[in-house]
């Protein structure tokens, strides 16, 4: 039956992704005291910032503050977004030590968010994964709409496999397949998991499924029995969805925690000190954990009190 | 691998496991368009009301005139729940047709809500069972605390599968698995599910998993790969849960079938008609709904404005 993997690394995409597409201003100060908690619950992998253009995303236009501010524990890899040289130069003055890359399986995607063709933006990348190459910077990569786009609907598993392909012959260690609208479900999920491992070794992959219509724990859960291995989740489940107000963004963390901890997997993750950093976040930013787990286990006297009857 | 049924019967209990957990009052007449509006989703089975004393649970104090008036559908069933003989009779006098009837697979859970062991639980029903068979009234099986209890954690497994087969060889056609207070995880689901098809065929058991941690459409997907076919849910995942105030509750239905459909699993439920239902009865309780996909596709101008930017 199952191949599950006997151990999981859960690259928590919060402090970026989560914090990017929150409308709360969040202190610089209080951006690396998440990050410094977050380092604290044994997670090894932990995207810090973007150094995408203020301009784009003014949330994070502190991006070198923060970075400069962390306690970058041995062990854990803090990556940061980076689109253009421009970004790289900002992120190696700080001296950052993995990047991250991104672009969309949907054509439609691009076009309308970047004003490029899949192969444009791909060639836009080149010069900044050659740079990071010789530099010894190690380059993660994120397809994004692999299971489905807001603007085209149905993206095709052939382009998903080329853009996941093409970044991972640029140099990417590590290609983590988006599903940013959330609208994958468990066997569409599994194919196209299995697509793209055809094409590269499955260690190379990870998953990044936002929770939009509810599916992303059963998706990854589809997808863990492929055998990969690596799950991105954002802590307390921030992040919304820009393309449905009001609607879930990432699975949260300690959700997918809870449940490969439940099915004998390790993720090195100390799940209390987790969503303790959840509710933490929750408040800080003013809105419910997104975490069932933080709300199920949430101490009494919070919104979320734990009673028995 | 996987073997995953083609079509699944939704059981939508929102109308009693639902409400029945909710503070809002809910008016008779309310409670029946709910039930109304169900039927006419293409959902085959909907679980009315609660013929348990209206001491226990005031909220639904008006089983009868809610039995009574709705618009049963042929090819629809409408069970009820009926902790004994007297509410067997209150049911009966308004025509019910099928019954269910429940008891914990916790010896602490069954000791500390009804004051007796499994086996006087299970002795309680079978009065009520025998006057049922006699009647030619159907009657599900409901076991509670099948993957945690509240009071004692673990439930053994062969305390699951012993409460189960009891209630099978005193003439329930299904038996349900409930999962109370949604601890469990997709290896444990399934586990429990083996365990219980080994002693009776798959065919006459579902699964009622509540979403508390999270995990209810990951276990259910872990369930489906097993055979089982029928599953519990409730329309806007209604039900919150008694044992951690602001935690889910019950499974959302929506969610349920829109991942089903997905996969290509035939419900017979029109989706759109059902998550219009969930909206109305979120709007109606004054909640916001606990559906994933209901908050991800609410039309512009609702609390969850979809929005493309």
């Amino acid at each position: 039956m199952s191949q599950f993997p006997d151990t999981v690394r859960i690259v928590e995409v919060g402090p970026r992704d989560g914090l990017q597409n929150e409308r709360a201003h969040v202190p610089t100060a209080a951006k690396i005291e998440l990050i410094d908690r977050l380092s604290a619950t044994g997670l090894k992998t932990i995207e810090a910032t973007s150094f995408v253009s203020p301009k784009w995303i003014p949330q994070l236009a502190d991006a070198a503050e923060v970075y400069a501010g962390i306690g970058r524990r041995p062990g854990v890899a803090y990556p940061v977004l980076v689109p253009n040289e421009t970004g790289y130069d900002r992120a190696r003055a700080v001296g950052v030590e993995e990047i991250a890359v991104f672009t969309a399986a949907s054509e439609a995607f691009n076009r309308r968010n970047i004003n490029a063709s899949i192969d444009e933006s791909l060639q836009r990348f080149a010069p900044v994964l050659a740079r990071a190459c010789a530099d010894g910077v190690r380059v993660r990569g994120y397809v994004s709409t692999v299971l489905g786009c807001p603007y085209q609907g149905e993206v095709p598993l052939a382009d998903v496999v080329r853009v996941a392909q093409a970044l991972y012959d640029m140099g990417c260690y590590e290609i983590s397949l988006g599903d940013t609208i959330g609208v994958g479900t468990p066997l569409k999920a599994r194919a196209m998991l299995r697509a793209v491992a055809a094409a590269m070794p499955v260690g190379a992959l990870a998953i990044h499924f936002h929770d939009t219509y509810g599916q992303a724990l059963a998706n990854i859960l589809a997808c863990l029995e492929e055998g990969v291995a690596v799950v991105d989740a954002a802590v307390a489940g921030t992040g919304g969805c820009p393309y449905a107000r009001g609607a879930s963004g990432n699975v949260a963390s300690e959700d997918v925690v809870y449940m490969l901890h439940g099915m004998g997997i390790d993720t090195g993750i100390d799940l209390q000190a987790l969503s303790e950093t959840g509710r933490w976040l929750a408040a800080l930013l003013g809105v419910e954990t997104g975490s069932r787990f933080g709300r199920a286990t949430a101490p009494a006297g919070e919104s979320a009190a734990a009673a028995v009857e």
